[in-house]
């Protein structure tokens, strides 16, 4: 078993080098090699995604992936930005299915913005399709508009797609997952105005129909980005396109007011995966040995269950992280009046010894 | 003047004519005419926005609209559903530019999901561009997938699009709404993901230049979704396209609790204007004299101000809806111990007393 540790910009080397030693303390048997991704890949190769970076990603069984980004590399040509680095894996790896649990700990619960009783105990699980939608659509570019209105202006435009098996495959894994859990799937589409949302809804409905256990509903995207300000305990599991759920995963994330905290996996359909914290690359905060390291070892738990096949050691991990909760730990992002606050290599520490 | 009143569905009839009779109160020359829109329309005459409907509104200077659709028009075939009516409407007067404000009221502050202090004093305007974008791109449909992932299988496309005129009118309606508040502007794009929205950020940051006394900043939309979860008083004009704009104002307006409250207004290049309450024609509560009128009294109030050049008589209404609540009372959805709590009729009975 082979692990690609890409660890990327920011504050991504001193997360994913906490959760690299948990890795170690579990004394399993996979390599794992490191490669160059994001910014610091372009300032080194002229390449955000060097092609030996890629090659690595494609061998191994998981990728365990830090952040990308930074503001200095703003001005540059799109094709040259880090966050290119992240489209050109979850491309060339087919990493169709993103898992992006929102869940909230009862120790950080006051950390959210919302009332406690709102969000206390809050565990949603939202599956955003990673491959499809206006992200990757062809045809799209600039042109001179054809029609509508203003013919002949200098126009931009770009192409929302999703076929049938794109969405047979997503909402499988979506009532698959559901079945694990609460039996509950909500599919967000925009049924009301899009073609490609009507598609999705009656594919996903058909698909429902082999899951007779499973509760479906569907809400459109504007109603759901309501409800989970409302009503968010209402969602058990969420299943909607690229796009939509590139919104409500990080609205959702934010409710719990840890995002810090929550990992996320992006899976192909041999299990092969990407593993990374829902959060991003802080480069605010880089270098200073302040940043939470729970998220990025939370996705290497996650890595372990899904794609390496240890669900024993992915529950040490996790009830590692609750035992250094429990401890009072907290690293500046969730620090609150009462608990220790600690750097991210004293995270790390906490977390190894609790293994 | 003219004045195009469409109750439509669900509460719609209800809410509409309070609104009404404030405006009757108000004793200024103007005509109004009443008009079938929605399900009801297609229920008499086939069509949710039926000729004579649009004739009128076309002829009026503006349109008090109540809301459309109910779960019974669910099935029919999409270009029948109640909601083609508004997007008929929005498409046809050219009303580009919708206004959405995100209020909280000072006494509704603890109906809000969020802690107090974090929307204590909220007054954020959302300004959605609403004939271009998704909504309207051609081409769009179902076809036989030409490439992709799974070339061959059935496929739905929609086409995102944006002209430079476009964005450009919108960007000046938000630089000018921003003059006269507090001075500041947030873009909100997907630019390191979309061509459209790459064209969106250069096009508004050139506009922005002609407006030096005004603070412009970029954010990514999913950013977006978490800081109006985060810090919602960062925000003060929010400008952005028709899909973005339709999952943010929302998130925006149930930040606030209160949505019963918020009015909202869509104008063409002419000042002509549609007003409508932010909430939907909740067809659950319809007929039983209980639904918050409030939003749709503002929503006239915002019509004479935008495009009945009567800002006295907009100023009437607004500090009356302010007495009746100082007075404590309160509609259903707004109730809390310790307030009086009404029934759309009283609400109305109290607005039309006050001014
Ligand atoms: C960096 C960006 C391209 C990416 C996306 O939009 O998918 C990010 O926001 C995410 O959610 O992983
Ligand atoms: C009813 C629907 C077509 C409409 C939209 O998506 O624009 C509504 O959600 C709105 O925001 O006015």
């Amino acid at each position: 078993m082979k692990i690609a540790v890409l660890p990327g910009d920011g504050i991504g080397t001193e997360i994913v080098a906490e959760a690299v030693r948990v890795l170690e303390v579990l004394d399993l048997k996979f390599e794992m090699e490191t490669a160059l991704v994001g910014g610091v890949a372009y300032d080194a190769h002229g390449h955000p995604l060097p092609e030996a970076t890629l090659k690595l990603a494609k061998e191994a069984d998981a990728i365990l992936f830090g952040a990308v980004g930074d503001w200095k590399y703003d001005k540059l040509e799109r094709q040259f930005r880090p966050e290119q680095a992240i489209l050109g894996l979850r491309k060339n790896l087919g990493l169709f299915a993103n898992f992006r649990p929102a869940i909230c700990y009862e120790q950080l619960t006051h950390a959210s913005s919302l009332k406690p009783e709102l969000v206390s105990g809050l565990d949603i699980l939202i599956i955003r399709e990673l491959t499809g939608d206006i992200y990757f659509g062809q045809p799209r570019g600039r042109r001179s508009s054809p029609d509508g209105h203003f013919p002949g202006a200098e126009e931009a435009f770009d192409t929302m797609r999703y076929s049938r098996p794109e969405i047979e495959r997503i909402a499988h894994v979506a009532f698959q997952a559901a079945r694990k859990r609460n039996k509950r799937v909500t599919s967000v589409d925009k049924a009301n105005v899009l073609e490609t949302f009507q598609l999705w809804k009656d594919v996903v409905t058909e698909v429902g129909q082999q899951y007779p256990d499973v509760k479906l509903d569907h809400m459109y995207v504007d109603n759901a980005a309501m409800q989970l300000v409302k009503q968010p305990k209402y969602f058990d599991v969420v299943v909607t396109g690229n796009m939509f759920g590139d919104i409500l995963s990080d609205e959702a994330a934010m409710l719990t007011g840890s995002i810090g905290m929550l990992p996320s996996a992006s899976l192909n359909a041999g299990n092969q995966g990407l593993y990374e914290p829902s959060h991003g690359s802080a480069p605010d905060i880089a270098g200073k040995g302040v940043a939470n390291p729970l998220a990025t070892i939370l996705s290497a738990a996650m890595m372990l269950r899904f794609s390496l096949n240890q669900p024993q050691a992915a529950d040490r991990i996790e009830s590692a992280v609750q035992d250094v909760l429990a401890q009072g730990l907290r690293t500046a992002d969730i620090y609150s009046d009462g608990t220790t606050k600690v750097g991210t290599r004293a995270m790390g520490d906490a977390v190894v010894a609790a293994i």
